[in-house]
């Protein structure tokens, strides 16, 4: 979603252009008030939804009784099921306290294995699918992400098929709106792959083990922390995956 | 700062790769933990003190009695001068009260503005010091953030010197840095201009405005919300710096 500005050129003419649009978008859980994300408006549903899973504060994603995105503009009022349990405190989970152990990569990594567990082995994803992942993926993205506008996020069946494609902002955001709308589908994200058309941090390979997704791949670099999170996470980390050619980070058995 | 890990290739092959290097900071300031920074080792001094200025916990950044960053690695303990008013709670800055008025960019930038006034006019800077920035930009970044591996940000006099470098793998975490050390040297940052290798977001421009600089130039494009906000703020918005182009998105009259 783009957005129509004036710009002046050092020549001194001036052109219209488009930008990605960024808004806040305010979550409340049964009246409370939990997060306000800087989004690119649009798939707002599935935003909140994968949001609120991959930080813990729902277990499964289906405790939401209903989602109004209607009373106000740019806020979100989710209602939950009457015995729901949630915990709005994993939202400030990056907030260690400075009492307990050290903090390094391995505690943090730690603290986010207390709450989600390394996978199991699987699935089996072929060489083929991962080499069509970008192409199929391009042909998929808005031009304005296309020119590096906006942040993608896709997720691929074992098969290679592109099954969600969304666009953000923030990459974090494109990741948990590909999650939520996976959840609302009722897809097999665990049978599948996670790629993104940036780089992998630490945050979004937690937020591809929250959905249970054994396998990311992206365009670019992972970090240090996000290599030592799925090597402990038993993720599969793919990086600069441009055809012919990918780096294989962690647990390459789950590439056939 | 980069960190070597064992890749494998596609035709099975295995090699050293370096990876850009992410781990947390956990910030204290007087005993009370007040956030867990994502980031690059290095200059840690600097991005506590940016951080806390340009985040409205401290107003000027001269308020620090003294930071201990060798007592228990990734901590960094701030302690402030006897007389200092401090607020945590602008850390949740970015939560607002769903009693209030909406939430739209409009509202976000107001909320802002509260904290950060609009500038004053000037400086001018010439357009042949914005032009000569990308190449003395690249000429002192690391090979490791010339290949994207790291985000970079860097100030320059109204002349086009460059005055601070400094790189992370949170674009945001560059930008304090870079804040951090001009205030400590005392450096007139609002005299000179920001530079930051990426997109420049919402949070980026309210950065720089709590620093006071009033042209922020960017290698890619900016957000909507970052153009609406240095509209407001008397802010000059430089994008696609990419010479001999530039797009001025807003308040040209800046540029010389």
């Amino acid at each position: 979603m783009d957005k129509e500005v004036i710009v002046r050129h050092p020549d001194g003419g001036e052109a219209p252009d488009r930008v990605a649009v960024e808004e806040p978008l305010q979550i409340t859980v049964d009246g409370h008030p939990v997060a306000v994300l800087m989004r690119t408006p649009g798939d707002d549903a599935d935003l909140v939804r994968g949001f609120l899973r991959t930080e813990g504060v729902l277990r499964h994603g289906e405790e939401m009784r209903a989602l109004d995105l209607e009373a106000r503009p740019n806020h979100a009022h989710v209602f939950l099921r009457d015995d729901t349990e949630w915990d709005v405190t994993k939202l400030s989970r990056n907030l260690f306290s400075a009492s307990s152990c050290g903090i390094c990569g391995k505690a943090t990594i730690e603290a986010v294995m207390g709450e989600s567990p390394p996978l199991p082995e699987g699935p089996i994803i072929p060489r083929a699918s991962l080499l069509a992942a970008p192409e199929r993926m391009l042909e998929r993205q808005s031009v304005f992400a296309r020119t590096g506008g906006l942040h993608a996020c896709a997720w691929f069946t074992a098969e290679g098929e592109l099954g969600l494609i969304r666009e953000d902002v923030g990459r974090h955001n494109a990741m948990d709106k590909v999650i939520g709308a996976g959840i609302a589908a009722g897809l097999p994200l665990a049978e599948g792959f996670l790629m993104v058309s940036g780089r992998l941090s630490f945050e979004l390979v937690q937020k591809a083990l929250a959905a249970r997704v054994g396998v990311v791949a992206a365009v670019s670099a992972p970090s240090s922390l996000a290599v030592e999170f799925a090597e402990r996470a038993n993720q599969t980390l793919v990086g600069f995956l441009r055809p012919p050619r990918f780096n294989l980070y962690t647990h390459p058995l789950r590439i056939g």
